[in-house]
């Protein structure tokens, strides 16, 4: 075991603040990564504030982070994937049995076993539960390593470990792509990113906002329309229309308006998760076959497939850098949406720590 | 025109009563039937009771009845697929435009311009609506008209065309087949035929029901387990294992119970359409990816190979039959969930009328 630095929260109303956390030597088949950025996802948030407490009790202290992007620092034995100074990048998995029929898919994200990043069972024992990635280092089994495409903004890149692929899994799940008619509702951390996949994929591009003043931002990103969604009328036009709509909005709002824009077959998949259930009208999922979904994340294989993807098409997420030491405040300003539109923690920071 | 025998409402309160109600001349693509059975489907009730008001009002007199079986009487000059004396049946639609991206790929029940058998606009000016199969007779245009194999039962045979096909075309659908694991939820009109539908295509069948009393039937029908949904312990140990599950219940019902039962991948599709929308845990949809859907009947050219696969497979529903007399106190007995599993009308009884 080593010491790490790390940024930790010590209870659901405490803020987080430097502290020490162990990490394991690594094992024959381990990556030991410099962590050079970390993305702030809204999970991370959720998570320290035990408000998923329902499903995900956390467990203090906690140290959040899994949009982890680095260089590697030290390799085990086994390695194979990876040398010293690759810069690499670990997502919201840590470890999964690689065994289970979803595993052996590629699909690691619905293994029974799966550990997350953060608040997730620690097989090796060095601490009670796993901890993310607000710190120095961290120590990653190779399978949950990605390989991060040189050419891509390190800031920009670590949201797609998370953001990134959220949004592309169930955009390529779903066949998007040229001739389809795509459906972005709601322009935050995960959305922005939807909106530059379904670009990248040559589909014609909605992007559905509350908010008129950004639709300029959603055509900057990509969109080939905006609709304000509280406009009725608006909405009424694209009746029936769409073959596609990724739903990243996590506050209660009105599916049914969403699914009365599908076309025949169309499928409409929730990547952001309201608190409370969605009512649903099964008459609009009859009348026309429509399909109501959920997605999350996305395999190794296929993180890894979209990394080089944003590679090949120099994408990365919109960031505001920050310094550790604003981690708190930016924990406030996104509960107001005052993010334009992931927050990225450049972990040099941590070093005067 | 000439003059047809009819069981027909004056209004949402009133009961069926014996009328004469005018049908067309057959036109030259027409195909004029001597009605032998109807079945009686909900829907037939919601309507005559104007209970859809808001999405299909009712316009009196009404005359339901969308299962119809019967004897071609006469043919237009250039029918090509029917002569007199075939069998034949008739569903829940009578016309569309036939040139919509929906009709050219044979699901003409999504066509805009699509008129239903009962309520639905008279293109040709007989009736300020169409009127249903409670009749001595009817016209329809060749294409709507399918062939009903000789070996069926002809009083079981009706059903199909409605019952039969919303439950056939969604399990083909979604695949249902050999190593599939599907629900059936609910054993009524519909839920009867989903489960011979399921046996029939070969998959691991589950009739989930509320009713202890209905194990043994299920079983006769070809469930090859029946759960009780009120037995949560019971529930649990399905959790996660269904590829798919067809949901026949129009009550309200706690659809998350079922969404939790559905393997990664898994879809459970609504045939019944509760009045009032249904709450749904996103979270239940993105752990796996799973979705929830719905089905409206199914086109013609499946609702011909429905009713060819009934034929080599001897698939009929269960019925009871009645003379057209008995339809209020058949309406009655629906509401009580009385009937197993189906009411047919011999429409011989109309005779006396």
């Amino acid at each position: 075991m080593f010491k790490a630095k790390a940024y930790s929260a010590a209870s659901k109303t405490s803020p987080l603040v430097s502290a020490q956390i162990p990490r394991r030597e690594p094992t024959e088949r381990d990556v030991q990564i410099e962590i050079l950025f970390c993305g702030i996802c809204h999970s991370d948030l959720h998570y320290a504030r035990d408000e998923w407490h329902d499903v995900m009790p956390a467990i203090y202290p906690c140290v959040p982070g899994h949009e982890i992007v680095g260089r590697v620092a030290k390799v085990g034995s086994a390695v194979t994937k990876f040398n010293a100074g690759d810069l690499v990048g670990v997502g919201c998995m840590v470890d999964a049995d690689l065994t289970c029929p979803n595993c052996r898919e590629g699909l690691e994200q619905f293994c029974p076993s799966q550990v997350l990043t953060y608040g997730g069972p620690d097989k090796h024992g060095t601490a009670p539960v796993t901890y993310g990635g607000y710190s120095d280092s961290i120590v990653v089994d190779e399978h949950f390593v990605l390989h991060i495409p040189a050419n891509l903004d390190l800031a920009g890149a670590a949201p797609l470990l998370c953001a990134g692929i959220t949004t592309y899994s169930p955009l390529r799940h779903w066949g998007v792509g040229k001739g389809k008619k795509v459906g972005i509702v709601g322009l935050g951390g995960l959305g922005h990113m939807g909106v530059k996949f379904a670009h990248a994929f040559g589909a014609h591009t909605v992007v559905f906002t509350t908010s008129p003043h950004k639709k300029e931002d959603a055509l900057r990103l990509g969109a080939d329309e905006v609709v304000i969604s509280k406009n009725a009328d608006e909405m009424q036009k694209h009746a029936g229309s769409f073959d596609f709509i990724l739903d990243a909005v996590a506050a209660p709002h009105d599916i049914n308006a969403y699914i009365n824009l599908l076309a025949r077959d169309g499928n409409i998949t929730m990547v952001g998760a309201p608190e409370k259930p969605l009512p649903v009208a099964v008459f609009g999922l009859i009348m026309g076959r429509r399909s109501f979904s959920g997605s999350a994340i996305g395999g190794i294989a296929e993180t890894q497939e979209m990394l080089d993807f944003c590679g090949t098409h120099n994408i990365t997420a919109d960031v505001e850098v920050i310094p550790i030491q604003k981690v708190n405040e930016a924990y406030e300003r996104m509960t107001k949406s005052d993010v334009k539109y992931r927050f990225s923690i450049d972990m040099a920071s941590l070093k005067s720590e």
